[in-house]
């Protein structure tokens, strides 16, 4: 019997914050399935596990409680794992940094698809992408990060903050590596960061599997379809 | 010296959430005021007092430490002024509140203003709106909230959530009355809490201060122009 149950659907994305730290952390987890997370966002808000709009939701299995909003589950997993800084602040920058890739996980999205990329928006956005890569790469700046070394929040060993980083500019980069030398220019510190992270054992396995279930999938959907023709054109 | 520097627009919105948390905690707060709000949002990221791509940000004077995000913010002042629940399982909770407050801002705007509303558009979004009442309802039901007494997470005295509740639909319904009834009909128990929590006086007197400096505003701009037209056309 896995020690949680993950509500997403079969795509990196937002759940593969969650499967990264549940990685980084060697807590088992079973992915509940397509039909039953789709029935189980759509049930009555009693019938739900956790009252949710969407997912991820992550349940625990001993306990039966239950977690939704990938920021909230993250610190969920921090706190009892032991991936969060030792102070108030720390931690708090903790949650911005994850906060921050959940901005930009929108951003490139455009709100999870609300409107479809164009040649002329994916231009005009592309500042403002650079500038996400700036301010992740200031933060560990300031904490200590070169190409060479160190973690996003100065923390000993690499916690919540670095395994959000290094899962959304790795993901990304990945799937679109065309925005790879970006990154290397805005963020090089991070760039390095995301590559060592990656090549721990727990997260290779990770991507490896999700890799071979998933191919090359990211958000999924028309949004992907557009963002793939701007970026491939 | 106020114990706090609020980085944020003269509206309600994103940091009205701080300014109820910091009355609510009795902390004392000044405004940075727009011209260094846009300055230092628009400024190059190793200037910033924390990387960030727009406001809220808080700096606490005593160790110039600074947060950005509405949601790391509130995490931050609620550790430290004892307004979370006493398990990992509720604080994720409490967070999960805040997170859903926020997809709420962000949905009332269209992700920020980034499309206008229409009558059309309005129309398909209110079944939405009401399944989030709905939601922050249950999640209260679950923990003993009825309209006559409760909190939001169960915990004996108000805490984070109940303030990023009451902040979310007290606001909302303060600016736009027409929007009240449906807070009734889908979420009794909140529009309940709500009206408690706006009473407590030192919300009292935020709400009145807030309304005699900015007036009617809520999160400004054209999207409420365009929020307005579809609500009182």
């Amino acid at each position: 019997m896995a020690a949680y149950s993950l509500y997403y659907w079969p795509i990196p994305f937002r759940g593969q914050f969650v499967r990264a730290v549940l990685a980084h952390a060697g807590a088992s987890w079973e992915e509940a399935g397509p039909p039953l997370v789709a029935a189980t966002r759509a049930a009555p808000p009693a019938e739900q596990p956790v009252p949710h709009m969407g997912p991820p939701v992550l349940t625990e299995t001993a306990t039966g409680q239950s977690v939704s909003q990938m920021p909230a589950i993250l610190m969920w997993l921090g706190e009892r794992h032991g991936l969060l800084p030792d102070t108030p602040h720390g931690r708090a920058m903790a949650l911005k940094v994850i906060l921050d890739a959940n901005d930009v996980l929108s951003d490139m999205t455009r709100a999870n698809g609300a409107q479809m990329w164009t040649p002329a928006d994916w231009e005009a956005f592309l500042p403002r992408l650079h500038r996400w890569m700036a301010l992740f790469e200031e933060t560990g700046t300031r904490h200590g990060l070169t190409p060479a070394a160190g973690t996003l929040l100065g923390t000993g060993t690499p916690g919540l903050a670095d395994l959000a980083t290094a899962t959304l500019w790795g993901t990304i980069c990945a799937r679109f590596p065309v925005l790879r030398p970006a990154l290397d220019t805005h963020a090089p510190g991070v760039a390095a960061l995301t590559d060592r992270i990656r090549a721990l054992p727990e997260q290779a396995a990770l991507i490896a599997e999700s890799d071979a279930a998933w191919g090359d999938v990211w958000c999924g959907g028309q949004i992907e379809a557009s963002l793939r023709r701007v970026l491939d054109p």
